[in-house]
């Protein structure tokens, strides 16, 4: 039998899908067609073999309607929202490959590195405007005060992702990054998104400031436990489930959660760290020492705590809405992944 | 005795400039202060000895503020609109000065010189964001009704902008561009953010819809005018002025309307272009052929022609508003500048 959550997506994402080509279709200039085809490329729209592993998980509109739906709304009417989110997502990948140098996404090559980083930048500008642009699409019987407040969520979460991504450049060269930093970076880069998501999914669904500020904690605190398990399957996840090297993160001398707790603690791996990159051949030992210091350990007890925060900020809501059954499950699907 | 327009000019820009500030600083988050530091330095707010050489000229907030005027609206109202077209305006340098490899802007070292790629691009994202939360300062008597349309306003001028800089990449690779490709092309690059100052300064100035159409032509065409005109003194303007050499366009091998109009027209003005980049030595001949060619005579009509279009849109806005006379003069100044 499959779960509420399974059996909510199922329902949900083919709606999003459907919104996310309406809104991009809507109002696309004809005489742009090149644009047009890169972003078409990037969304995992081509007519592609491989199918699904060609876009992404789609987990932040989910997050936009089971929140709509959880404090009673109509999931319906936060499509726009669900749609608007998913793009702006998306523009970060785009920016973020160039950025960080990221050579392959969803299985395919990067952006930049089919239509180098000129056009790519561009076209990341582009589908920022999509994402905005789409909130238009909100209608009746949802007010303008309602769009305008929808602009101003998404609009702070994105100067909150901008700026978690300028702290996570700058921490690939700054020295005596502490967990306390880590987390300011991953609030931006990852929380504020997650919790923009949440809240916009409260705000259309009409919860009230109340439960939107609520759904905004959830977001941020599920979005904070997605990415530091991300970082511990960046080091001890299935390499092959993830498309990547389970031993990348160490050989890429990424300063992810796990890494900097250690640099903390412990002198001689803070020693061997500074002294240059980490070769294929060390990456055993290297997580052996980790796995020592009680870097693993101290990770998953992070993702443990986030989760919970997350939960509590949803625990009042009523346990008889299927909206928010499938919410717990999501949290504790995306915290407890493999992969 | 200073102009119309130089009096309405010296009343509203520092204004512009305070609304930008207030703005720009409303709600940034204290934790991101190297961004923070990025964008002040690219909108040339530091404290520099040159002074106002290295702001831009902030024509596109004065032609908001204008318009808000010359449709019988309190201008002061449309400060935030103002202020959130220039910061788009800026947004754009920064990313186009990575896509076109400009070292300098505003006689400095541009963004992503200073900063690096990665810092640069994630910085204009972040002065993209500004640009949209900055119309949530649309406050009463405005209603949310309008500031939902300013939005929309905004954000189809950004699609245009991105889908225009595709093309103009897009230009510099491919063969056999015709002057209707290059005015496609500007149309989006330049016309598009133009005649969305002067749309937003009519809605804001509660215009009505016809107005707010003839504006957004008027300001549409003033941008075709303006960067037809640039591309003139790319080749015959006063080198000095405009900080660059008068042959760098021919030598940096820019496709600018000149040189599409000769090669349509001269095929050995065409033969010689696609031989090989142009030497420095040889542009003196080359603007002569230019010149025997009719390219300066047929571009000179074209600013003509689109700043006639332009100002026929305003024709029947009542030639006792200040404003109304100030738009003619901007409109005639842009298009017969030196520089």
């Amino acid at each position: 039998m499959p779960s509420l959550l399974d059996e909510l997506s199922a329902e949900m994402l083919p709606a999003v899908e459907q919104e996310m080509h309406a809104a991009f279709e809507e109002g696309f200039p004809a005489q742009f067609g090149l644009m047009h085809s890169m972003l078409v490329y990037h969304m995992g729209w081509q007519d592609i073999p491989e199918g699904n592993a060609t876009k992404g998980k789609r987990i932040r509109p989910l997050i936009v309607l089971l929140s709509a739906m959880a404090v009673g709304g109509d999931w319906r009417l936060a499509l726009p929202a669900a749609a608007a989110v998913e793009f702006l997502h998306n523009f970060s990948l785009i920016h973020d490959d160039i950025e960080d140098k990221g050579d392959f996404r969803h299985g395919r090559l990067a952006l930049w590195k089919k239509e180098g980083v000129a056009q790519a930048i561009n076209a990341g500008d582009a589908l920022f405007t999509v994402a905005f642009l789409t909130l238009q699409r909100l209608a009746d019987p949802l007010s303008a005060q309602t769009v305008r407040e929808a602009y101003q969520v998404l609009g702070k979460a994105c100067l909150n992702l901008t700026g978690g991504q300028s702290l996570d450049l700058d921490f690939e060269v700054a020295k005596d990054i502490g967990v306390a930093d880590y987390c300011t970076m991953i609030e931006g880069k990852t929380g504020a998104l997650m919790s923009a998501a949440a809240e916009l999914g409260a705000l259309v669904g009409g919860g009230g400031t109340e439960k939107q500020s609520a759904l905004a904690q959830f977001g941020r605190y599920l979005g904070l436990a997605f990415q530091v398990q991300d970082d511990l399957l960046g080091i001890w996840g299935e390499a092959t489930a993830i498309g990547k090297s389970t031993e990348s993160d160490l050989v890429a001398g990424k300063k992810s959660l796990p890494v900097i707790y250690a640099l903390e603690q412990n002198e001689e791996f803070k020693r061997r760290w500074n002294s240059g990159p980490i070769h294929a051949e060390e990456v055993g030992k290297i997580v052996a020492d980790l796995d020592q210091i009680g870097a693993k350990d101290y990770t998953q007890q992070q993702t443990d705590m986030f989760t919970h925060k997350a939960l509590d900020y949803i625990l009042y809501l009523p346990s008889d809405n299927k909206a928010v059954l499938a919410l717990k499950s999501l949290a504790e699907s995306l915290t407890r992944r493999r992969a």
